[in-house]
């Protein structure tokens, strides 16, 4: 029980057992599910550097540039820990890039607008997804991801902003409120194909003969709950969902 | 002596005497120069963030996004000066954008390697003038900006890259040798444009009653280093100046 801190968080803590930290499935799918969060932090950095193109003010131009950095930043703790694990960081992050390319070519702003709502909503998706899924993994990978997802208080910023925007102009609501239902549409689509294709990910997801899993029904009200968290991003932007 | 650490410096260290901080020609000098590198600092971000576009590999791509985020760390701590000195940072910031914004209009890479030959020889240019003025700054103000300049070891990264792209394709020599040389020309045309249009700049390196200035002699040997340090980095990239 002290060979590793993983062993610290115990059963009762939603983690598995130490036991599957060194099975080699679960070692895979760490991996995978590691350098998925990775390449959507590269391509978060690059999506938010190319919306700051379209800000108004310069004052918009650098948040939004300090969202992008603060992306860059977390990369860092993922690649060291994917080289602890002894992957090759670049190749498990490759793995995952047509699906977000995709996205991300599917999901182009339009505006400036189109770019925060985007930021705010894929961001706080993907986030959420991945929290749903530390749950079932060792205390150690657990923690790295949860601090690799804080927003820092970005997300204060677009909400001002949007409901400023809004103000101003309110025909800008409806097409937002669109906008935020293609962009859920498009992440389902895409995190589907991934789990179709990603056989460690989702045996994770299920669990093993060590350590606990989703069945259905836990599937089912997991998303339940990430499409009422989505509602409630859209609610605080002053956007129907 | 103790009411300003830049008393501290005294004129010995190359600073002004402590008088000059409160002279408001000295405050504007120093404002619109944090202004200068903050913008520069921004439109570096921005333009690093576009060349990891052009980048061959997803290690590449990262190597690029981590220098453009680290701008973006710089940007901060001069943000809060300019706040602190009670000037608006993006107003001071703006003035400069023309001049950067027409540089980089002017030298936007065709590759990937001109890419890098721009980060490291503009970035290595800017640094070397900023530091040179430093000079002439309190303590204070001479620290931020030093520590502003700091490339965290990207220069390694970008030397590497290109002495082993120069190995495989040897004709690149010649092309990103006469590339540089169009940078530094670039450079200089935008600095004597913006010094044209500063006076609060142009007269803190001239010097006044109270602080030591240039003469046109040291503004000669100034240029006289600036050059000599260009001709070393286009060396240690393996290419002609």
């Amino acid at each position: 029980m002290t060979e590793s801190s993983a062993a610290a968080a115990g059963p009762g803590a939603g983690g598995p057992p130490v036991e599957a930290v060194h099975d080699p499935a679960y070692h895979q799918a760490v991996i995978e599910l590691l350098g998925a969060i990775a390449y959507g932090e590269l391509s978060a950095f690059e999506r938010l550097a190319e919306d700051a193109k379209l800000a108004p003010t310069l004052a918009d131009k650098v948040a939004i540039g300090q969202m992008a950095a603060a992306e860059f930043g977390h990369l860092t703790r993922l690649r060291e820990r994917l080289e602890a694990l002894g992957a090759d960081p670049f190749a498990a992050m490759e793995t995952f890039q047509p699906g977000f390319d995709s996205f991300h070519r599917h999901t182009a702003p339009a505006d400036w607008y189109e770019g925060l709502i985007k930021a705010y909503v894929g961001d706080g998706l993907a986030a959420d997804f991945y929290r749903e899924i530390a749950a079932y993994l060792d205390e150690d990978t657990r923690d790295l991801i949860i601090s690799a997802l804080d927003d820092s208080g970005h997300s204060a910023f677009v909400v001002e902003r949007v409901r400023r925007g809004i103000e101003q102009d309110p025909r800008l609501g409806g097409r937002l409120a669109l906008w935020g239902r293609r962009l859920m549409g498009e992440a389902l689509t895409q995190a589907q194909r991934v789990a179709a294709e990603r056989d460690a990910l989702t045996a994770l997801l299920a669990g093993g003969v060590d350590r606990p899993g989703l069945d259905l029904a836990a599937l089912g009200r997991m998303f339940a709950r990430l499409t009422e968290r989505h509602a409630q991003r859209m609610a605080d932007l002053g956007l129907d969902s």
